[in-house]
């Protein structure tokens, strides 16, 4: 969107900030390149959002902060200089939408939020839910971060909504652990079958009038919409159901928000991950400024 | 569709016609390549319409009438060498198929066909309304067409409706403004709730038995389904929804169509933009063909 | 699904076969590197499968056989190739779950199957009937198979059904023609309207507790899910669709299935069609597996 | 180059002729589509080649005489339909400029071309010998083309000089075999020791004035320059090396030539395969001009 | 290089500066993406120079200027809006490292060059010398470019050299037009027979100490090395002989540079075509920074 | 080349093995896919290497030992594997050439190698030296690997040579931190003005009789030729440069070998990089053929 590039605060109330990170994908990597695809795209995005009828460059002072330092080929590493780069935005107040990088990296901002707002509620667009255990013997990886963000105390899964997911697993009791974590598990084909309303009834059940931290893997998406990702799901959904399935939380508390798991080097010619990206960004902004 | 090329007009019906022409792109140039890779895609068409029941080249004696001259770098050069182009098939009778090139390019058509048939209703599938004032201080643009349209007399906008509008904006004015200079606008999400019956029943209305000029922006569809076009917006229409609506147009009294904006270099690999452009060539020549 | 490769049947219940063959293609060629790209894409693949709650790989031993012999260039004695190379497995009382490769291939697939079963059921998907009588004077074609399989004997056409017909025609009688062999054809958009479970109502009609073979062309996806392929066809089906009429099938009597028209050259970037393949032919498993 | 697509055959010198043709390939198909992209490529030539001083359409009357019949998954039927649709060229004697297709199909254009000229000498630019037996039991394939065409007697191997060759083998027989036919094989490295005034040398040494078919493999061009082959093998030539090549046979005999094995499904983005292959093609008509 | 995006010009004393334009194309467009993609893959880039030996950011206080503005669709009116960028560059002594765009914009660097140092020295590697007159009727083209700057007294021809030339021409009065202008012209043939020492001395005794342009068309590469260009010729340099070419010119006093030509929708999957452009760029600096 | 998949080790000679491992790479990611598409771009290899006039698979017996367990996202727990599986090899007396996979892998196979044969002299071609301290605070990195082999004693520098090195470097010392650490440095243009025969000359005067590592790493090629890579550096060798110094190193006394850095992701449609790999792949078996 051309935003400024700035890194004083003053005044500012949300801020688009890259993690350049793939070190922890369990399949197809390139996801460090997500935030330099997801910004090209974001040139087409014009700052009036006719469906919620608000201009969201008026409505909120946006700026673009950069990518953060992270530690390629150390996940741990990288999550300490994550929360290094994003403790002075949340002490300011300001709003960040990060845009990934692979899922490892929504841990790091959850403990930078969750020390200012305590524990979040979770909204969770994605194909997994992302709470195994360990995988190849690691405990910090692109498929365990809400298991770890869970015993972390840094979300309550009894406030949180995960939703979209779909695919073989590796066992029956990969969908019945997470609901035993507190989280509220809905299958795409249940979420296909509720539609945005009742959707968004149920997550603004869920989270009340807590914080929430809104977390969009792009993989949510068909592969026909966002082939550009690490680990592609069939029968997902189109941008067009996502686009209400987000239209419809109108007023839930944001409080921070990313877009992960754009795999530019598996995008189309015209990148259309990207460029779907972008427009979910776009949105959760939009999503921020009507709940101010 | 393997198409004689022919330049003899003598007891044609209809005329496919290249326009090889991009310069007045905003975003992704490309669209110079759409003729080309429309023909190629069009060789897997076959000639029976099995919804419509109609054999489209029994019904009409269709020709490759081949690209028309164009100017590259200078929009109203073009445009005096496209009207020059188009006035013998506009008085032969022959109704004008044109390939796309850029949405400026309807203009010309336009000031064609006007000629003989005075303001035409317009029947518009498209993402956007194209009907900005100037960009970058161009009055003829990809995005002003339709404005320059109205001013000039050429279409009659309380007979015109433009369709599948969506993406973000630079002002809430900008729809606004479309429909200030009197078109009827269906934002996307208002076309899919209506569905196929009842945009052909407000279509109809408007458009009564007035000689229509059909323009088909391919960036109406998803680009999932037309990833190939310079400015793509996401939550976008399928193929089969496109196909949907326009065989519900069945009996509107075509002179003239056109579809624009398909840029080849962005395309997918199986160039299923192309593919997707000339089946939708294909509906118009039958949608034509049904009409007579 | 990093299957073991293993050519001793014994305790075998089911084999992926592949067969990298695409001399009878009309259009784009390609499809011999199917099988690769299939297996390939499936190592995203893992056993357990929520919506029909059955662990595939626990309810059959689940073996890949490799590829069977071809001879690239010469359609028949292809077939004498495969035939002789899936006997053993028909024999043993193996389900071959075929990765083509094109549509001709599955005539020497029903050849196999047909001396242990006699005249099979057939439910297709495809956006074509493949019932022509020549091509190019080429009697065994990938747009012959089936009327080639009817004249056999090989298939029982009153209790086969072939859906998801789409595309432009020669000629009005195509379909017809497939008809009056006797198969029952469900074009495109009439699938559509029956949906998944008055889907599956019909086909059960049709096939009852007969032995079925299921033969899924690639090409009965939208492009937009599977481009590639060899002859794409506009306003297809989504993945989401697919996967839910297959899932309806539920119960009925699997011995033998192929997935065809994969065709890696023209798959885009992340390898869509390989994907959405490999998923269909574990959905294939499952349902052999949910049957026995 | 824009050619007029005429088959009207009075007062023409040479015709390019399009053979869409790749069933008898043995690795990547794609072949098919080489004519087209040829032609695509070729709307960036213009007639005057400045080395050999000479404008090649003032010099020549040249035509494009579209695509030859083929039977797509039948070569040998293709040869039946090629040879009939050469023969009103060769006899009007016009010089065929032949853009395939895979190898195979110069077998066809030998039997034409020696029904007028007698046994010719062939020059040949390839990484293979094409001199194989059978392959996959078949006699008529890329890999065979040569022995065929020596067994026929189309060819004179005393005359005939093959360069180029490289790349790894079945067995150490394979070059002996092709020079037990008569040919003289260049291997690449021996090829680029001579540079290309004493391979001309060799070349006038060893077809003299005898007729000459020129077979152009675009497999010559290392995998850099031409990705899109069916067969490619790494250490190459350049563009550069193989223009400067051609260009020092200036005053052979040349009475037909082909560019083959050009796999657009393969090529790069720009297509530099094709744009090279339609380079080969006006070096082959400047050379035919200037031995007028 | 993550440079600082700066518009003080304090202590600067060299800019990157970006046009994103491609109105002017002849053939494929693009170009208006060359910036961006030029940017992207200079993050590879390190600062010191080991075949020059020196640290380039050391030596010079280099900034990103951004890009220029410009008007899409309009040459004229973009040459307008570059003049008045370029000029606060030129008037504080910057050295502009512009980053293409089509070949057209060169035009408007010299003119803000020139009206500071008078006539300038061209040392010009390209396979054209884009000194046509006029293109589709228009005088300002990226193919016009020489010419109109020759005309408007911005270059000193005969202190000029343009090297690299190649490919078929409109007539064989192309090259001399050139030479009548005054231009030493280098065919690619005599430039690589000459090597790098051989042309340095050759230009050297053009340009003697007079301020020197250089222009790096892309497309002076092959396409093998350059595929992402807008009018591509075969039998180019590599990349290697390009580095040697430049390094030659140690010493020459250039006081402006661009490199043009890059059309990213044509490159490949790793953007070689860039990362040679930055490159190219990197040894432009180097260049200049040695001559200081 | 289609070889026998085996783990029992008896009788065999030598083992491609795969490492698909990209954790420890610095730009852009996807060398974890190297070993699959090299193994895909290994079927167009036969056995007999004309060049060196022997049947490779005659002279060895010689197996694909499948993939090492690797620890995606760590990379120390990655060379534990690594060396506990390549153990089993170098204790048979199998020589393992490795299919990477990022070039820190290597340092696993020296450990691997060195406890059997002691402190190896490396022969290296590569645009890199990989002899960094750090990058990003991490000792374990694909740029930081030759430094730590020769801290740990693994390799013996002085018998060492790194050749192909190019590149813009961080500064001035790079190649002197190499050069202090007893390797012998060999720029690019050096390396190409010696020549394949003074090239092997200096190299069996540093390696004498002493085994041998051979690491290549592909970016050692231009991009031209191996655009699939994580960092590429323009201006590096062609392949046949490079086969033309290998086949010059005939008689060295191979004990190991890896290709690495291979990334599919970025290779082109026809997979270039992988058929260079294989193809370097096969020309290090038959060196090590020649050298029993």
């Amino acid at each position: 969107m051309r935003l400024p590039h700035v890194t004083d605060l003053a005044g500012v109330d949300a801020a688009a900030v890259g993690v350049p990170f793939d070190t922890a994908t369990s399949f197809r990597s390139g996801a460090r390149f997500g935030p330099e695809a997801i910004r090209s795209a974001s040139v087409l995005l014009r700052p009036y959002h006719p469906a919620l009828a608000i201009d969201v460059l008026d409505a909120l002072s946006v700026i673009d902060y950069g990518d953060l330092p992270v530690a390629p080929g150390d996940t741990e590493a990288t999550y300490r200089r994550m929360e290094a780069g994003l403790t002075p935005l949340v002490d300011a107040g300001v709003f960040p939408l990060v845009l990934g990088g692979d899922h490892s990296i929504t841990l790091a901002e959850l403990r930078a939020l969750a020390r200012r707002h305590g524990p979040l509620a979770l909204v969770h667009l994605d194909s997994h839910t992302d709470t195994w255990d360990e995988y190849f013997d690691q405990r910090y990886f692109h498929g365990t971060t809400f298991r770890r963000a869970a015993e972390e105390g840094l979300l309550d899964p009894q406030a949180s909504v995960q939703a979209g997911i779909r695919g073989s697993l590796f066992s029956g009791s990969d969908l019945d652990d997470a609901r035993a974590l507190g989280f509220e598990v809905i299958p795409s084909e249940e979420l296909r079958a509720l539609g945005p309303a009742e959707y968004a009834r149920k997550v603004r059940a869920r989270v009340g009038d807590r914080p929430v931290f809104f977390s969009f893997d792009i993989d949510f998406l068909d592969p026909a919409f966002a082939p550009g990702t690490g680990t592609p799901e069939i029968a997902g959904f189109s941008t067009a159901e996502a686009v209400a399935l987000l239209r419809a939380l109108r007023g839930i508390r944001l409080v921070g928000a990313d877009v992960v798991e754009v795999s530019p080097p598996y995008d189309g010619p015209g990148q259309p991950t990207a460029t779907a990206a972008a427009n979910v960004a776009l949105e959760l902004l939009a999503l921020r400024a009507v709940s101010e």
